[in-house]
């Protein structure tokens, strides 16, 4: 399969670690600098993100990812058609209502973030349909697009909080990322965690300063709609009121969504950081050692000890590892175990031969 | 750090790949074999079940996983502490009520799963704010707790469909397997799917013919309440209805959301398949061979080469090598490049000098 031309596009946005980030592992002998210069590759779901983290510091607030106005822009259309859809159909929605325009786009909101209210209801068919649909579609935007957006968003915040947190210490930039980079997941928590704090505040705050709510209720009520719940005999029934809620219900139900994920992250990297732990500080034996011989011929290169080790710390598995190792086989034409440049240059004439 | 006593309960119930695994890559060279023997120990999320999967379709319904027992555990306490609490201020509860203990689970169900009708309503300080605590409590079990055990759930059900979908192939059970192993994503997909439409279907039927609600009024409500949206027009007003909501409302939520969270994996995993595609099939150039080449002889092993690659595939980073690395010089005493028992032994005595 020729994947020459076809996958490429796969890499865009990507890039090398860029040479500051050699200079964090200063300890490291000659034989590691030239591995790190090896392309890395960051897991999909958070690459474009990743590749800008590394570029460091300096060019975190340079431009507007593509990928928020991507997100931006499939808010947009989502909005759009939801709230025409509901507009002309105003007629057949009943309950609490202010102005027309607004009550949709305030429709829009509580149905996408799955709060549901209930102090507008949809009283026709047509509109109960719609809800179904449009229900269905934004939680399928929120879940795949926005809560990726404001993970990518509030990673910027965690150098700004590096910082404050090690304003005593004043460590170099390559020390800034070092940590970023170990307790990202930590950072990130502790971010969500603030956003969703002052959240809840300005929410209080609002409901009883302008929807005239009770301490209690508005504290009810800002509970009910950041978790989804929604019973809804406490909601936004103000002009006002709606305006802010179309931003505020949308920010914190995703805050709170990732707070708990980051908190979930942070479970699991704990037992993943005492597996490797283990795994690293445990005897090794003779039978590990004749276990990690990969080439059989009886000692254990150093290579050949990272890939069991990797293994037992389940980073990878004997799958990768097999394709890979036929990749391998194809290439070493001269079957001497080895790879050298003119293994690469046989294989490949071959290859175009066939 | 002594890591021996203290980690070592992270790896019970894991256990190494059982011999009928190593039949499934049956083409692979003597050398392989060798390191398949190595242990493997799976991401921590999925451990247990993965390694109860990994011993073949014979033991799947042997027992009651544990994990199951305790999420039952944690289910019970909770809906015992929130039902006593609820039943307590019942009066303090006001809306559509049939009978006291009926009703204080049924709104337990209603709020843990953040569907929130509003077809009761707590009306009082007291029950105010017990609901804001026992939603977000009921948030945390679910979403660290039911969800996990669900798909610990539908993984056994994999078997029985993959058998079904390759009945006519009749293939022995390594190669069922090894098939399930590879599209395990498609299939939890494809089961939560068929669960999610059997829910909606009987959910439906249930309310057109128990709670006598029209067919498009039953489904809005189908719709409202897995998507946790619950406007609260339509819900469970009769005892009947209740007590099939209790059980139906936590499965269909908790079925949707894995849905959800399975079709995102699938995308994850098919772009991470293509990038495996893209990396094992490029060109390898002389510049690769020079970055791969990891103990500087001038010629690039396999396991060197395995870890390059997996490397461009993101599958692994410095960080992980690094450590590993350390360890590795610690062990290798005589500073030969590569480890022999004599290493170990010396490496070993030293350490308990120290």
């Amino acid at each position: 399969m020729d994947c020459e031309g076809g996958s490429e596009p796969l890499l865009t946005g990507q890039q090398e670690p860029k040479p500051q980030l050699d200079t964090m592992v200063s300890t490291k002998s000659r034989k590691l600098r030239r591995c790190r210069s090896a392309p890395m590759v960051e897991p999909i779901l958070i690459e474009s993100n990743r590749s800008r983290f590394l570029e460091g510091p300096r060019s975190v607030f340079d431009e507007v990812n593509p990928h928020y106005k991507r997100v931006a822009v499939y808010l947009f259309i989502y909005l759009s058609i939801s709230t025409v859809c509901f507009y002309l159909v105003r007629n057949q929605i009943s309950g609490d209502k202010t102005y027309g325009i607004l009550d949709s786009i305030y429709f829009c909101i509580v149905t996408m973030t799955t709060v549901g209210y209930g102090d507008l209801i949809p009283n026709s068919t047509v509109t109960k349909l719609l809800s179904c649909a449009f229900v269905f579609s934004g939680m399928i935007l929120i879940g795949f697009s926005l809560s990726r957006a404001a993970d990518c968003l509030v990673e910027n915040q965690e150098i700004l909080l590096v910082k404050a947190l090690h304003l005593r210490q004043k460590p170099n930039s390559a020390e800034l990322l070092k940590e970023m980079e170990t307790n990202r997941v930590r950072y990130r928590f502790m971010i969500f965690s603030i956003l969703l704090v002052v959240l809840i505040a300005s929410g209080t705050i609002f409901l009883t300063t302008i929807e005239k709510m009770e301490i209690v209720d508005a504290f009810y009520c800002v509970c009910s709609t950041i978790t989804t719940l929604g019973y809804g005999d406490k909601s936004f029934s103000t002009p006002a009121g709606r305006i802010f809620a179309i931003f505020w219900i949308l920010m914190s139900t995703i805050c709170l969504a990732q707070l708990l994920f980051a908190f979930a992250e942070c479970y699991t990297e704990s037992r993943q950081r005492s597996l490797v732990q283990w795994v690293l500080t445990r005897k090794t034996t003779a039978a590990d050692l004749e276990a990690a011989d990969l080439d059989d011929d009886g000692v254990v290169g150093a290579a050949e000890f990272v890939i069991y080790k990797l293994k037992e710390m389940g980073k990878i598995n004997q799958e990768d590892i097999s394709l890979i190792l036929t990749e391998f086989r194809n290439l070493d034409v001269d079957e001497s175990g080895t790879l050298s440049p003119s293994d690469i240059y046989l294989a490949q004439s071959t290859r175009k031969d066939r």
